[in-house]
């Protein structure tokens, strides 16, 4: 008998695990959505004539041969003890926090925290955060993240434009600065015409600049009192920012003690691995008195419908807040994973060990420094926490390598000095290595000088918040974070049915890498010959983005996608400057685009003219025309979304790139919606000259809570010479990011992602995508209006419901988002990019179960709108108004006019399984009435210790 | 200014991270006992004169040295392609599932499954494994997993002659089971008196037998038509049993369709790693009318009190209620959390990814026999499966060192064949390789031939039910994963204060090596060269425990205690016979020892002889006296816990060995009170011969939710030449286990542990164990009675609450245990060792704080009982007696004689965080009358594909 085998694969990845509706379910949702194949919903869906020609190419690899390849790549890096400093440092995750955050999808999956009834764990987590760092620099306000340390200085150089009273039109940066953070500054500066002033602070001429930044500690381990200078900055009314380390404010006086306004920094050494770059939170602090002009998130603390305190973000700057053209900032996302993990290094070291950490560290240097000059090495800087710099004058060369035979990579110092930075890692072997690359063989004893003056040591108590100071059993920290992440709502529980920001599968097998000491111990800064198997990992991506996108050439540098706004913009624009043509600054973004476009081009220093769109949200074609002819040879740029954010694949987009083109303009299409066209259309094809692509969107990298993203760049051939250089790498631009290839570790999971899928699985990932959209679209028609149909009466890969017929019956669209928490949904993008709308993007990773789940929620949420349009309940006494319900809901007195039954378990939500929220409706104007972003007195902690 | 660092230790395991209680808390809780110090609470609790003299010496590690010392380990181990088979397969763990389950503390830390209301998730999960199991075999009914293949068929054997109408005395085995299989039933029958006839079937006579075990696929790669055999079996009474294969059995006729009464085998293969030989979940399944008698726990379906389905362990097998010296067996364990994986494999992949994946690994093998047989080789079977066996005549010796020169290990089969298993990680890349090997350098064609006969071919569906036939995409398993484990309460919650279970930390550190391929991808049967890591753990484990007991040699071969006990005894019994003394055949035993001693006693063969114990749980010196000088030169051994079953020290201990000496018995201590001991008493001291350790209760392996375990056994150095041998590894003795080193992968678990405590981290653990015990027993005194206090009024580790005296009242130990589980927390163990009482064991891991809500909670509960008491409610109207309360009895009406809030949030619950149990009480009666124990059909399930 002859055997043949089925050709069922079950290692299958894109259409087995990625993709949600099976083979039998695509053809029912097919038949609702009225069309025979797949294809020819593409085909009705995406005008033939953008469509690209030639398929994707390579092929998949199942997980265990994508982990296979990944443990080969691996073993191409070579991890090395890196004292190298310069803001990245070796740190002790604690495996505690590893496995049950880091490598925990209940934490990884979660989005940003916008719905806070759900996410009340990692609001607690990220107010931890706040505290943690308002409480080490001294200064009583503090944001939840930003994206690097470098960005964050830029970002306060901005702030304090702000907020000077001075009217100067300098900036001035310390040398003793990170080499990455001036640089960064001096991108930023200047498109917003910004003199940035490079020099001692002896040179600070206060009255000269609206404000000045320090490193403290420096760059090359100077500590210093930064007082004076700070004095003479308030004396011209200038704003004082210091860059700082919170390891090192464990023993030093803190910035805010020292007069600071704003104090910024990187969090990283907190338990996150360095990654190669990232991603790492970095911080931000001010005065009480700023705190309204500060970038990023902040969360706070508000109360629900219950009158119980609920945390909540304060001040919203979601994405659609930004202040567009009138924006100073276009910073619309945070490390949460990152702060949510340095908060619980934080917890679980508590100010006693992280201050013994903080002395270990201190305590190794001062041997270290004693024993160099012992042996009679000059160091430059007297005073020092964990840094030192030596003069090895013609010896460097033979010092770095003899650094490198002991396993050990020392900080490259102009041309005769390196830099030693020890760190938690450092012990009794590493001090004697260091020792041995430079001929000294007897380790020093453990007494020694304090290595700063004693007016600089730390006085004030910090962490001294319950949290900081729960029991640090692992028992009790594992239950802590198992209760904080219970709180929340994650994609490991629920479809999150946001537009825009495709809450798509996280894969396990793509996560794993990323904890992989090979890949997780690297320093940005390692010698390129360390970091073999990330230039080939980050390579191969490129090729394979390049490839999807059409482009010639891609920047890994933005780490967010507002980011790779920015670097698209800067870039554009130095095209022009090397063509002598850098009169260019006029930049057309259509009114409908997302509010960080013409936030991002006002920071890359252009005029935004803004273009009309028609009714149904597609680019006006005349009106374009005529700003384009208008800009004239002033025209820089224009900047569109494709598909259009009203989720649209307009037919004119080639049209829109010609007429750029034609008055010496170059195309930025924003890649937000790229999960619309993998595999079907290429922007660079289309007429795109850039694109970022949102690799936490399209290309798998999980949200994190709130970030990590990344945003790289890709371009076409004329402008790859002025994508964003890198002072450690090189290039002819300025860096963007703290760190050459912006958050490598995670670039991982896109390059997992695009390896397992395979060029034919990302294109029916993207098929899918569409038809799960259009799917609903066609299950809700007769309930809801959806609006933006295209030409076909099809939405692309999200559609938009609209909820403003609802308004006179009273009904909101907030109404509709807190009633699908009581059927355990996220709700999806609120009022945008329409007021008064809700917009649903399933993602192809959805079941048709699930979805089918959320039809029946909005159905029966239709019902009780229905409800109450005819009279029969109130809005006010509606389950709408009194969602989502809770626990102590059901516990107290009914005394709703609908029985417990109903607002609790409304069609859609799980029996046995039904989420809880933790709180009620959270009351948004209490809490920004009454600004409290550091944890409150708690009286439930328990003390211990 | 001289700098003088904090002697705070950040990385102190032992102290900062294990021990619950920070020093702050336990000076409170030394006061609430009444001690002044902890020392002077242990010199209260154990007599002087048993206290061991020198501390344990080793040095502690911190988290990361750790994981750096067992990297340098994992490195010295080599994985290689093993293609060995002989019961261990290559396998694909779906990442999936490694995250979620396996590296998930809510699943790993969870306890066996005997409060169902809060086990709803890992109940589900063992019954789609008994249901997979039944369907696979051909075999209605199944259990929840035993030990590996080859206890599983010595207790098929046992079970058999239980069964049997036949009444002969002898056990047939096949000669094609695996070598392990046979010489572990050979261990098995030896006490019994059975006769094992090992012989080709063809020998079989079958009136001399009162059954047989025959192995399909044979362990040479056979596929025989068993049928014939079976029915001369059964025409002469006895029954059938085959040891099968899974995978196999996609494609192959199932043993039930061939007439087989017994099935046995290993799901190993279904994503489990090798793990050097485990752990693994062995399947048993039988005829309907035999399910009374099969051993190992049973999951079956009931209803709640609501009348809902609830799953539940049916007949039940909690080591309580092993059958004493009346026992057939002494299995009172699972390897539950390894079932569940092979489940989830199941359900990952469904029926037609299993037949792919089968069909996939015979082509291969279909391929690799015609290649050979091409070239000329001679394959003794005719048909197969996954195995061939190849006569290589004098070239067995070059053939594996080729292989081994592929990266391959071959099977060394006698003195003139090779056996190869082709495997699910089997590829083109693999098959080449095994054939460059035998020099042949061209790949065969993919069609071929089947392999066997079609009569063979399995033509029945298996796997319908609809949990099979779940859309497979990540993001429904992953949400299924947590669904389940959100409806359980496990050690990631709460405390579980279990007595005698001893549920410790499970520290993330201690779990991260076993997922790692160094570790996991090991064949049991390598060469040593491969595995030289894992020579060098287990070496070191052993060293440790030797020191921590006093013993001078281990056998890490025994995996669960039970079998550390039977093991144990046959090493007594095997020193015996070797000193002539044979006719030795007395057991000792206290009444008040766990059932597992008599069970264990009965299965080594011997008679037991019960001993009185007095009225406070200690062994009556004088009845032990008498019984010994009765048994007089027959006695063999006792058996021995100590600190008691009671938890008391008791002082007599030196005594008792000396008794049992002098009439030249062997005293056995059984280890599952180790916690109470581990640096203060060495059994191996106080006058043990042998003992088994716990390694999942004292050495941090956690319960998995019941299982895996282990229970090594350590010996005085004139029993070390007895311990068991294996096949594989030599020895005088036979095997007791399937694998040389039982579970080998967990051993790094407690090794992990032990490193990490260092020897006085573990002594302090031991000391706050008993700190914590005896502050709950001051704390409780006056609202219940405590039990068994020692001579000095302090319990050792544990403490018995009396509830005899609430029966009065009407109300239960049960309203008592469910009750609590309102406050979150699972029930201590009831009943144990003494009917109408609760044994508590915090271990040293739970917190002040922790404790102190159990504390509550119970104190609570008092006063509900006392309510009961004076009149003002009856037990059947009290929140007591309706306990758990769930989410269904707060959404319907609530006619309850006291508030919602009273019932659902008595003192000590929490409020945002509580566990919502998923299912009311459960009912037993109905369990166990209408006994169903596969997935019932369940409309709930969505279909798809």
């Amino acid at each position: 008998m002859t055997f043949t085998p089925t050709d069922y694969d079950p290692y299958d990845f894109a259409n087995r695990r990625h993709i949600g509706p099976s083979p039998a379910e695509m053809t029912e949702m097919l038949k609702a959505v009225g069309v025979p194949t797949l294809e020819a919903l593409i085909d009705e869906t995406i005008p033939a004539s953008i469509r690209q020609e030639t398929p994707l190419g390579w092929a998949p690899l199942s997980e265990h041969e994508l982990l296979a390849k990944l443990r080969d790549v691996a073993a191409k890096n070579r991890v090395m003890t890196s004292l190298i400093g310069q803001g990245y440092y070796g740190t002790v995750t604690p495996p505690a926090i590893q496995r049950n955050i880091l490598e925990n999808p209940a934490w990884y999956t979660a989005y940003t925290p916008y719905q806070p009834e759900i996410a009340q764990g990692r609001l607690e987590a990220l107010l931890n955060y706040q505290t943690m760092v308002a409480d080490l620099t001294g200064l009583p306000v503090a944001n939840a993240s930003l994206l690097d340390e470098a960005t964050a200085a830029a970002e306060a150089m901005a702030m304090a434009e702000r907020v000077a009273k001075s009217k100067a039109r300098a900036f001035f940066v310390d040398t003793h600065c990170h080499p990455q953070t001036i640089e960064v500054i001096r991108t930023r500066a200047l498109p917003l015409g910004i003199e940035v002033i490079v020099a001692d602070p002896e040179f600070l001429e206060p009255e000269k600049v609206f404000g000045a930044i320090f490193q403290y500690p420096g760059t090359w381990g100077n500590v210093r009192d930064l007082e004076p200078w700070i004095d003479r900055l308030h004396g011209a009314k200038a704003v004082a920012v210091v860059a700082t380390d919170l390891l090192a404010l464990m023993m030093l006086k803190a910035p805010g003690e020292m007069g600071a306004d704003i104090a910024v920094g990187s969090a990283q050494r907190f338990g996150v691995p360095m990654g190669y770059g990232g991603p790492h939170a970095a911080f931000m602090s001010c005065k009480d008195d700023m705190k309204r002009a500060m970038p990023g998130r902040i969360v706070g603390v508000s109360i629900d419908a219950r009158g119980n305190k609920a945390y909540r973000l304060s001040l919203q700057t979601r994405e659609q807040h930004i202040r567009r053209e009138k924006a100073t900032s276009n910073v619309c996302t945070a490390q949460a994973l990152l702060a949510v993990m340095a908060s619980m290094y934080a917890v679980f070291h508590g100010p006693v060990g992280l201050r013994a950490i903080a002395e270990r560290v201190h305590s190794y240097t001062v041997r270290l420094a004693s024993a160099l000059r012992e042996a009679g090495a000059v160091l430059p800087q007297k005073h020092f926490f964990d840094t030192i710099t030596v003069n090895v004058g013609v010896g460097q060369a033979g010092i770095l390598a003899a650094a490198r035979l002991e396993g050990l990579n020392f900080r490259k110092v102009g041309h005769d000095h390196v830099g030693i930075s020890l760190d938690e890692t450092t012990n009794e072997d590493v001090l004697a290595r260091v020792l041995r690359a430079f001929g000294i063989h007897t380790a020093p004893p453990v007494s020694a000088d304090l290595g700063f003056p004693e007016a600089m040591l730390r006085r004030s108590e910090v962490l001294t918040h319950p949290v900081f100071h729960m029991n640090r059993a692992e028992s009790e920290m594992m239950r802590y974070m198992r209760r904080l992440s219970d709180r929340d709502l994650a994609l490991d529980r629920a479809m999150i049915p946001l537009g825009s920001c495709t809450m798509k599968l996280n894969a396990a097998a793509e996560m794993m890498p990323i904890t992989w000491p090979e890949f997780s111990s690297l320093h940005p800064f390692v010698p390129a010959d360390q970091a073999a198997g990330y230039h080939e990992a980050i390579s191969d991506l490129s090729e394979k983005l390049c490839e999807i996108t059409g482009y010639d050439a891609f920047s890994m540098q933005p780490n967010s996608g507002a980011q790779g706004e920015y670097a698209g913009l800067l870039t554009i624009q130095a095209y022009h400057r090397a063509r002598g043509e850098g009169h260019r600054d006029v930049c057309l973004i259509p009114v409908s685009a997302h509010g960080t476009n013409p936030a991002s081009a006002q920071m890359a220093g252009m005029k935004v003219v803004v273009v009309k769109s028609s009714a149904n949200g597609d680019v006006d074609v005349e009106d374009f025309r005529a700003r384009a002819a208008e800009a004239g040879d002033r025209l820089a740029a224009c900047m569109i979304t494709y598909p259009s954010t009203h989720g649209v694949f307009e037919e004119t987009v080639r049209e829109i790139c010609k007429i750029t083109h034609e008055h010496g303009g170059q195309v930025y299409i924003d890649g937000a919606n790229m999960n619309a066209m993998v595999g079907l259309v290429k922007p660079g094809e289309v007429g795109g000259d850039v694109s970022h692509l949102n690799l936490h969107k399209t290309f798998a990298i999980p949200h994190g809570g709130g970030g990590p993203g990344m945003g790289p760049i890709g371009v076409k051939a004329h402008l790859a010479p002025h994508l964003p250089g890198h002072p450690e790498v090189g290039g002819a631009e300025g860096p963007v990011s703290a760190a050459p290839y912006g958050s490598a570790s995670i670039l991982l999971i896109s390059w997992a992602y695009c390896l397992m899928m395979g060029g034919a699985g990302l294109t029916q990932a993207t098929r899918v995508a569409i038809l799960n959209a259009n799917y609903i679209a066609a299950r809700l028609k007769g309930a809801y209006e959806v609006l933006f149909m295209g030409n076909r009466g099809r939405v692309a890969h999200e559609c938009i419901l609209d909820t403003r017929p609802f308004a006179e019956a009273g009904v909101t669209v907030d109404d509709i988002a807190k009633r699908l928490i009581d059927n355990g949904f996220h709700a999806p993008t609120m009022s945008w990019p329409v007021a008064g709308t809700l917009m649903v993007e399933p993602t192809e990773s959805e079941t048709k179960a699930e979805i089918d789940r959320f039809i029946t929620a909005l159905l029966a949420i239709r019902a009780e709108i229905k409800a109450v349009e005819a009279g029969e309940i109130s809005a006010e006494d509606s389950p709408l108004r009194h969602a989502p319900h809770t626990v102590e809901d059901l516990v107290a007195d009914w005394e709703r006019k609908y029985p417990r039954e109903q607002g609790c378990f409304p069609p859609g939500a799980f029996r046995v399984d039904k989420y809880w929220p933790p709180v009620g409706r959270v009351d948004n104007v209490y809490g920004d009435r009454n600004l409290i972003c550091i944890c409150p007195p708690v009286e439930s902690y328990m003390a211990a210790e």
